[in-house]
């Protein structure tokens, strides 16, 4: 039995035909404890969801969907470490990343040895790097960390590094490296001391291909500049589940992290993937972090449905998507340190749930993960909210804003603030046509100027909403944070009937171009090609010169 | 008549029937010229659109939508400096900004001699930044420009400034600065010298709260730190159309510089909006971006629309947006320098046209402007990519690449291009059952495994996107791709009859945040606010202090 054919799901269908319909003017109207029934805190959290076009009513047929769907039996199999991933026939096990001890999950199948032990290890390194007795070359402290990596090896060390820029070891520098592009690495290069620059090489398999190409343009960086008497073991770590190849590589056996084919790739901030971050901040704030989300996964395993922060969010997000028929989710931080926060939940929620085919291989006739896009909150109402408020289209948000200032200045914390609430009250309210009127009149405007200008200045509202506030940015609550959405995909992958955890999709581009890049340079073996990419080839050829 | 009820909308709702539904493979196997027919170049500029869902049929029958629009007309109305921005009474002239020579648009109606004056004024205030001759405190010479700016002000030459990064002065930095969080202007403050630091305000109205809020801040960071020696004078520039303001600010008259009512600011790179940029890359560079712009302006307006640029990419746009139904368009640059392109044209897109009330006022029964969104290609790849190939949604991608790199380093050029190219070859063209049970076959797995892997390794295809090549990026090639880009939301515009150059979404939020913001400090004003405004403050108070 498909989701869709549930009783849930039916029951869903018919409520929608009236709440669906009823603007949040008149949900706020009718009941005056909307805010104390759609909102939720935990752990210095607040998660504001009464601007949602929902009531506890939907809340409660959502919640018997989840029953429905068996949520809580896939989370029981997630946490007893099945292999859930049965595409890959892998566990799924980052939870075990953050757990205090052990055995987990379970003394037959216990990894916590090999995490705890990997912990101390990470530590141990990243306080050697600290206190300045990581040495590069003829004993100089290395000062500059760079970590190359893409996709999960780049995207949650760099949004949690950015996000806790305040507790940034003040004398380290420490830097993402990713594509391919030489115009990322090589203007690093030229502000970096070859002498005293640490590179970590962060792959599971040791093959990616742009990591690869980077590690190796470091290595012929250092050998370029330091020549024979080049240590390499002294400039390069790694963390990847194939040691033997970073050794290989030429990286000390002593630097070689692992990282287990029980945790996904977007789910790996927790490992020796968030080394260069544990480096930033130091391993007592790397704690805190695991600390905030072992909470969340706490949190998520014991409380019913419908108090339960990643489940309720998922729900949402299934009302928006499959009733309300949103394509897309706008992801806007009032927090320029949290910059990176729409990129990283793009990969998260994308990568896990754009899927088309059930976890037992059939297709689906419902649409799973929406696009997820946006921007810092602040810049984008001067760049695309127009479009929220006025475009017609319906694009549930999330705004997400920390009440204090990492980098406060007079004043600006409130007006930030305000402009964030304000948004998202101007999108679920609007501004009806006589209170347009009303206010144009005191512009002491003639009648048909007023006519002319009423229906541009016109605002539908009931663009829906929730705000998620934090006490402060902190490794306790990001940690939360970042294990809440986690947790969310995992609820909604589990509503669609899909796996999350694997990712096939990505596997025919790399093919692909493993087919082209030959014919860059050999005009002969392009014949073999499609004619566009043949026509872009011919064009390149041209000016690659 | 709506432009739904033309011929030619109903002969492309009809031919939908047909074309919308042929694989792109199909397309490709029957039409060997199909790259030919389906691709521009222009000007180091190679456009190919061959792996979009259509023919030179539909290329003919969209013309025709364009020529019912009556397209020419409105171009040459904007050219002749009418007041096409109706709902605010101004001519739309940004044209003007790239013009050698004038008059223009008329005798009766110059603008040309301010806007050679203002580029004449802009090359020598920014001669005399770049040579050391501009003095900040106590005739050190200046070493640092900050743009203060928001949206329109900060998003053009932000984005052009890192695209044309590797012409950047060696000496001189320059920094941008929009939102209302101290965490994006504090830290940069903790950087800079204040005796070596210049500030441009750039504001058309000199009240735009966060470019207010960060200009105080910065007056009161100088004042703090030279105390009574401060000479406001030699620390701050200013761009506006209210000289006055910035004078009373503390801007020497001779450096605010003017801008006009009738350039819009998601427009207004062109103008004096542009001095940081031009600080950057000197006024040759900047002229050469200002030649690109204007040969895409003579392009764009004698062209035949069948082989016009803007018109043809306008026209693909609408095609997918109206006839197969997608509601969002995803933009991958495949170079580093292009990063902050999205946001870019999140702006110059969704608030154009993020409309739905026509330029007369009716409500439109038709959808306007897709969500656009996006990020580096490469990184995306190893991110989101994975809904782009399996998800089950439409997503129109533009792959933007330059071929020659700008920062080269051996080999990644090569390897980049192989992946833009491969992406979107294998989004069109997939990978069917049969292909994939053939590749299956050779992994030497058993039949069950083969059966249960099968429908995961499937790739549908079909997925349309266009690829635009530029020789290199520089500055002539850059401002024709931008001015490509805004003749392209022109014509969307014209078609869609709606007013692409006013934006009245923006201002309820204004107006909403002007509400909340007293009540921050003072709960008694809360009480008048929704119950969701009230339940945030109430939590933010807890944690403010």
């Amino acid at each position: 039995m498909t989701i869709t054919s549930t009783p849930a799901w039916a029951a869903l269908e018919s409520h929608r035909q009236s709440v669906g319909k009823s603007h949040l003017k008149d949900l706020f109207a009718s009941d005056p404890n909307r805010v104390e029934s759609l909102s939720l805190t935990f752990d210095g959290i607040l998660y504001d969801f009464s601007k949602q076009r929902m009531t506890s009513e939907t809340l409660g047929l959502l919640a018997s969907l989840a029953r429905e769907a068996r949520v809580s039996e896939s989370t029981e199999r997630m946490f007893a470490g099945e292999r859930i991933n049965i595409s890959e026939g892998r566990s799924v096990l980052h939870v075990a990343l953050r757990r205090s001890a052990g055995p987990f999950p379970g003394s037959q199948f216990d990894v916590m040895p090999e995490v705890i032990e990997t912990r101390r290890r990470m530590a141990e390194f990243a306080e050697r790097l600290r206190s300045g007795k990581c040495l590069g070359h003829k004993g100089m402290p290395i000062r500059d960390v760079v970590n190359i990596g893409i996709g999960g090896s780049d995207l949650g060390p760099k949004m949690m590094g950015q996000a806790l820029r305040s507790l940034s070891h003040p004398a380290l520098g420490v830097h993402y490296i990713s594509n391919l592009d030489a115009a990322q690495l090589a203007p690093l290069l030229q502000t970096l001391d070859p002498r005293t620059t640490l590179f970590i090489v962060v792959s599971k398999t040791f093959t990616t291909q742009e990591t690869m190409f980077n590690a190796n343009t470091a290595r012929e960086w250092l050998r370029a500049n330091l020549g024979d008497e080049l240590v390499s073991e002294n400039h390069f770590a790694a963390v990847s589940s194939k040691p033997e190849r970073a050794v290989e590589f030429g990286v000390s056996k002593d630097l070689v992290f692992p990282i287990w084919d029980w945790v996904g790739g977007r789910y790996s901030l927790w490992s020796a993937v968030g080394l260069a971050l544990m480096v930033a901040i130091g391993p007592h704030a790397f704690d805190e972090m695991l600390r905030g989300a072992e909470r969340m996964d706490e949190h998520f395993r014991t409380t019913p449905f419908e108090r339960n922060l990643p489940v309720v969010m998922a729900l949402i997000g299934i009302w928006n998507t499959n009733f309300l028929g949103a394509t897309t989710n706008s992801v806007l931080p009032y927090n320029e340190s949290l910059k990176y926060f729409p990129s990283f939940l793009q990969q998260l929620e994308m990568e896990s749930n754009g899927k088309s085919v059930s976890i037992g291989g059939e297709a689906l006739d419902y649409a799973t993960s929406p696009i997820v896009w946006g921007e810092l909150g602040n810049n984008g109402q001067h760049a695309f909210f127009q479009l929220l408020h006025q475009g017609g289209r319906l694009v549930p948000c999330d705004f997400i804003a920390a009440v204090r200032s990492d980098f406060p200045l007079p004043k600006h914390q409130e007006a930030l603030l305000s402009n964030c609430f304000a948004q998202s009250a101007a999108l679920a309210f609007g501004r009806n046509e006589s209170e347009v009127r009303a206010s144009l009149e005191k512009e002491s405007l003639s009648p048909k100027e007023i006519a002319d200008l009423l229906p541009h200045r016109v605002f539908a509202g009931n663009q829906p909403s929730s705000t998620m506030l934090l006490s402060s940015l902190n490794p306790g609550s990001l940690g939360s944070l970042v294990a809440l959405y986690e947790h969310k995909v995992f609820v909604q992958g589990a509503v669609w009937g899909i796996n999350s955890f694997d990712q096939w999709g990505v596997e025919l581009g790399k093919a692909v171009a493993n087919r082209i890049l030959p014919a860059v340079y050999e005009p002969e073996l392009a014949k073999m090609l499609d004619a566009s990419t043949q026509g872009l080839l011919n064009f390149s050829r041209k000016h690659l010169k």
